[in-house]
């Protein structure tokens, strides 16, 4: 009983700070609206700088905000009673949504710079934020080719997941990086008189997005990196098979944060022998990420 | 033998991945000084560009070069054989050196935005620099309060160093960011006749530091969230203790990257006895993170 109370209050936790990053997130798309609209040209597809303005508004509703979610997907308990695989499609979808934003995001850009002969890709925003769509798109494929696609044997699977964490965190915290890189560019373009140090509302209002997108940030990588609020492994389906067999579920376990035995038991069916067999399985090194 | 071989190769995995780091850090201070002595106006205290130019020297020096060593300190293997408490000083003793050249480095912008009446803290770069310098002194003196000196009940370190290692990883990738700005806004206002945007040879040299700074912060995150490379817990120490008792290097697990007891055995004098013990420890949720 003690044991179920300090579940209900864990799950009561998680679903707070999901709340609070949910609303982080849609703060952080209604004020990139507010910045195009109240104070920029809004929104257009004409080479002027409405065009333009189509690049942080999809930035950060596609490449942080979406992007964020679909990292955090598999961290929602409701879902855990869903297939692996069906999650598996959600992520990858999700993924693919904010791979597409972020290169129509930049096709405004080079369309606008083109219209206006400004220069493309002379500044670190634009350096960092091509490799950053590169390396996520590398990673969108890699992952569908090794986690969805049925024919990459465990052991792959296995020895990729912590990659794929790794990779996937820190693109994701270079998007961010870069994110604040043009806010800083655009405010130091768009605002003359009065220009940027003079501290004018939409100066105020766009750094203001900017700490949000930190604070979104931050709580997503909080929420994937706690070991004793990931997906719970197929049990059943892994503990029946030999080592070696493919199970879904198998590399669920294999993320940058492996719990130990006593968060994982915590979500478990409790019984002994489970308990026994799955230490076994431990040190067959089955859940091992390296 | 077959295990040895696998350990000595993973050895030199994390040798060669070191070097790398080591030599990304280096060449980034390097190029900090070669792009304030060779393109700008050189180091002085005077109120002068000569002062502001000790910000991005003294940033990249202490707040990204001395704190990425700071976070990997304890997993270099060679220093497994000193005690806790040495590796503890030398964490906190970097970052305590990191932290006042931050500060330093903080107080040459300020003069100097005096000195020509620039107005202060009016940027994202300066609001998100200053709330980072913040939390890392925050950090330092909870880490210091709770894990250095001995008053704090091993509960409290075990609940805390997840919270600590989030925190500090959080920290320096927002101090990159952060650094990515600062380098934006300075190329932005310095160049002028060649501007930003016609990519004189100074742009471009300091573009390719950012990328450093980037490949520097993606290299100590990955050393740092590996669990098989983290120092071995004081095996004896913690076994012939009760649950609650003080006892250095207990903390040392409860790491953002819990490994599974297969990572951890790797590490371990492998007797039996050994082993089950730890289990019962682990089920006890002696180690747990949470």
């Amino acid at each position: 009983a003690a044991q179920g109370a300090r579940k209900m209050e864990d799950y009561g936790r998680f679903l707070a700070l999901l709340a609070s990053t949910l609303l982080v997130g849609f703060v952080s798309v209604i004020l990139s609206l507010v910045w195009v609209f109240h104070y920029r040209e809004g929104l257009s597809w004409d080479g002027s700088a409405g065009e333009f303005n189509w690049h942080p508004v999809l930035i950060i509703t596609g490449f942080v905000f979406i992007q964020g979610i679909a990292i955090i997907v598999y961290r929602l308990p409701w879902t855990w009673k869903c297939s692996k695989l069906l999650m598996k499609f959600i992520h990858a979808g999700l993924n693919t949504i904010a791979m597409i934003l972020a290169i129509v995001s930049m096709v405004a850009v080079f369309d606008f710079h083109n219209a206006k002969n400004i220069p493309n890709m002379y500044s670190l925003h634009s350096w960092i934020g091509l490799t950053a769509v590169i390396f996520y798109s590398l990673q969108l494929f890699l992952g569908f080719a090794v986690f969805l696609l049925p024919f990459a044997p465990v052991h792959l699977r296995v020895a990729l997941m912590p990659i794929h964490v790794y990779s996937g965190l820190t693109i994701f915290a270079t998007v961010i990086a870069t994110a604040l890189m043009g806010i800083t560019e655009k405010l130091i373009f768009a605002l003359k008189s009065p220009a940027y140090s003079a501290s004018p509302p939409e100066a105020t209002l766009v750094n203001c997005l900017g700490l949000l997108l930190v604070i979104f940030g931050s709580l997503i990588l909080w929420m994937a990196s706690r070991p004793h609020w990931k997906r719970p492994p197929a049990e059943n389906a892994k503990i029946l098979r030999p080592i070696g067999a493919t199970s879904e579920g198998t590399e669920a376990e294999s993320t940058m944060t492996n719990s130990s035995n006593a968060d994982k038991s915590d979500l478990r069916s409790n019984t002994e022998a489970a308990k026994k067999q799955n230490i076994k399985f431990d040190e067959a090194g089955q859940r091992s990420t390296m």
